[in-house]
């Protein structure tokens, strides 16, 4: 880790993290000032099908004049500060604090309890930008290595203060949030961000041991040095941990290939009131196996401090692409034959038609000749390959390994895709979806800054489950907006 | 499951397993009662090679005459039953059981007990073959159902009863003995083998739910008449059961490819005495997962009755094949090299020098036209291909799958062990490895019946510890012996 860093993160990351919203602070989807219909994506580029899929999809209008968004701002930091409830302090705690660690580990100001008050839910956001703040934190700690994490649930423990661990705060199943009913006893947010090393690596046998309040970006920075990485990419990494992961047994994006979040984690060191737990390295160990129970436990069980990682190299070849379905059906029948033939690509995502409307309205502006290009596929996807547009399914297959393996793969999975009928557009739709896969929670949020409820759910499904629920959950949303009279859109 | 199955179940299949052996009454290796130098196979096949490897490279035997084997047998079942100790039995639990379940389910004769006093190691089996009866259970329970499981537990749990969960009996671990300290309570074996039946099965997802005392061949039939197959194969696949690979933390010989139990097992129901335990069939449910707590258990939580696995269509093609490595270290590094380049055979083994010779002295008649191309072989790799015959390995590698991902892997493995200088002796020795990777057992007793002590050990380790860790047990191993004044063979 560069000296940079390292300073950088005695100035906290989290104060760079908006305490109402997605991301860092000054990094947003908004309206164009001089065009209420262009939205500007975070790095500066046009929207010019955004407003119009939002009035037509979600708000129903009918067509005749184009619909302006109406703003719905949040209230301000000082109005949220107002807002936030008195500290309760343990006098005792905060005195042994200073002794066993520092006191300057110890933030007792607004702003920063404000920023951890809750997750990034939707329902979280919602709260915050009307000013609802939810039971605060009364102080935040910020230790540096596992013993201080160790000496920290002693205090804790010792003096019956409430400690909540705080990865990258980027939880969505309110596992930072504090109990409304906890008005008595001291509530400490752990934030774990000044714990980013990597503490080791083994590169013969492919793993590495991190602190577990290093980001994503960190992480994966650290072991590219070496050549290697993690593999893990949820639509959080950048501004999640991999402490975070483990708590909320992560999925990524690329988990088809290297697997979930318990599958990279070999063991762990774990802070308990009752001492440390650490699970064994090696996977065939006698007896049970702990890590089930902190893999997932949303850390209230314990910090967990540290973790060694399976690594992965980082692959000498990434290919993705996109292609085009007739129908979500037929694209899914297309993965199930994939996984039959034993074959496995990176990722392989499908969207139904509705969602893959939202993703062309989403479309950032392009240079004129891949405007002409599109309008050309459209064509001939209509024309020559007959396919209805208005049910059109959009995929996209990524490859990652070795040219041998890769170009395997590839041929397998083509030969399957055409049988099926699908149309590829090509490597600018995957390279497009590389480079928005994060962007969900910026669209969320200028949603919710436009009067517009907006958020993901996620499941798994066994394959013979996948159509019928896919089916049975949109319908059962449209039917209670139809019983509440109330308009939106889901795909 | 056939109506002819069930009886037998019904006529339980424990009463067939040898009281202080391996496997089956009447399947044993033996000395040729025509010629002391000769080893009769399970089969009837006859070894030529054994008695000269055990003389020489355990008796240290340094040439000269032939040494002859001397037999060390076992105690008689008649003797054995009479070192039975008297049952403990609790009266009330007795009856209770016979209002629960049905009291022919409940087997007090010594010659049941005696089958369910250790498992198979090799230390087990030396003190049964002695005469040094372990404290026995007192009863075999046979319950017939998850239900059953659950009355009896709580049955158990009222009377203060010990109950032991017993699969098919070949734990190493001590796992399905008693407490020689409990000496007041009853103690009932809990054998599972009347509950051998598949449940449900959903090929389209790919999983099945199976009665957990379901030996390894009547799991893999009833899969097959499907189609499918689970993919588990440990050495002890045929007296086996599924609830003992769950509660072994099992792997098997193809985990490369399917997966060690813990990956398999989606979801499973345990009998414990404070309710059901049922974890969740989906892989991403929120919150801790309990299964690592009864992957590995030994039964010490509950009776593991039923699971869900995952299944395998079984593979279009199938095959094995043998290669020869000049050394160890370099048959090593060829495998690293397989891995780096994410190659993944079903199968893949190494022996070292000394188990190569071993393998070798295994080796059952085979039509001469065989014998003449082994001694070919062997003056081929040594006058062309320069290797040490002292040094060579045999190496063991198998692909499974789609002809299309068969012939992909084939090709990357065989380049790289070409250019390791490794030398293909052909998918004979492959099917030899099919053919005999359950004997080990059985040449263990053979040894046992003739004073010698031999057993298994395993473990796992990283790559990059993984010669230095071969080198180091074995001088360990031989320094004990040299210290001891001792004779032995470890490979």
């Amino acid at each position: 880790m560069s000296g940079d860093k390292d300073s950088a993160q005695q100035r906290d990351d989290y104060r760079r993290i908006k305490w109402n919203g997605w991301g860092s602070r000054g990094r947003a989807m908004v309206l164009d000032p001089n065009d209420p219909f262009v939205v500007i994506h975070p790095t500066g580029k046009k929207i010019r099908g955004l407003t119009d899929f939002i009035a037509k999809e979600i708000s129903g209008s009918t067509g005749g004049e184009r619909v302006k968004l109406t703003p719905s701002p949040s209230v301000s930091l000082e109005e949220a500060l107002q807002k936030l409830q008195p500290p309760v302090v343990n006098d005792a705690f905060v005195s042994a604090f200073g002794s066993e660690l520092r006191s300057e580990q110890l933030h007792q100001d607004g702003e920063s309890r404000l920023i951890h008050v809750v997750g990034k839910n939707y329902r979280d956001l919602w709260r915050m930008r009307r000013g609802d703040i939810a039971r605060a934190p009364d102080a935040i700690a910020v230790p540096e290595s596992h013993d201080d994490c160790v000496k920290l649930v002693a205090l804790a423990d010792k003096h019956n203060v409430v400690l909540i661990p705080f990865g990258g705060g980027t939880n969505v199943t309110g596992g930072v949030e504090a109990s409304p009913f906890e008005t008595r006893r001291m509530i400490v947010s752990v934030d774990m961000r000044r714990m980013g090393k990597m503490l080791s690596i083994d590169k013969e046998s492919r793993i590495a041991t991190f602190e577990c309040g290093v980001l994503g970006p960190d992480l994966d920075e650290q072991l590219g040095r070496h050549g290697f990485m993690l593999g893990h990419d949820p639509d959080s990494y950048i501004h999640s941990t991999l402490g975070g992961w483990i708590a909320a047994r992560g999925s990524g994006a690329y988990s088809n290939k290297y697997g979930d979040i318990e599958n990279m984690v070999l063991s762990m060191k774990v802070a308990t009131p009752k001492g440390v737990i650490e699970t064994p390295l090696a996977s065939r160990q006698c007896g049970p196996d702990m890590s089930g129970l902190f893999v997932g436990s949303e850390g209230i069980f314990g910090i967990i401090t540290e973790a060694t990682v399976k690594i992965e190299p980082v692959p000498p070849v990434r290919h993705y692409e996109g292609w085009l379905f007739p129908s979500f059906e037929e694209g899914y029948a297309a993965f199930y034959k994939v996984v039959k033939q034993d074959l496995a690509p990176v990722c392989m995502r499908l969207y139904d038609d509705d969602e893959t409307r939202m993703s062309f309205a989403l479309k950032t502006d392009a240079p004129k000749i891949q405007d002409l290009a599109g309008k050309g596929i459209k064509q001939y996807i209509k024309l020559v390959k007959g396919f209805d547009l208005d049910k059109v399914c959009l995929c996209i297959v990524g490859f990652e390994g070795t040219p041998y393996n890769v170009a395997h793969e590839r041929a397998g999975v083509t030969k399957i895709f055409h049988a099926a009928n699908a149309f590829r557009v090509g490597t600018g739709a995957g390279d497009n979806w590389q480079e928005k896969k994060y962007d969900l929670p910026y669209v969320r949020d200028f949603a919710l800054g436009h009067g517009y409820w907006a958020d993901v759910f996620e499941t798994t499904a066994f394959y013979g489950q996948g159509v019928g629920l896919w089916r049975a959950v949109k319908q059962a949303v449209r039917d209670v907006w139809k019983a509440e009279g109330k308009q939106g859109w889901i795909g």
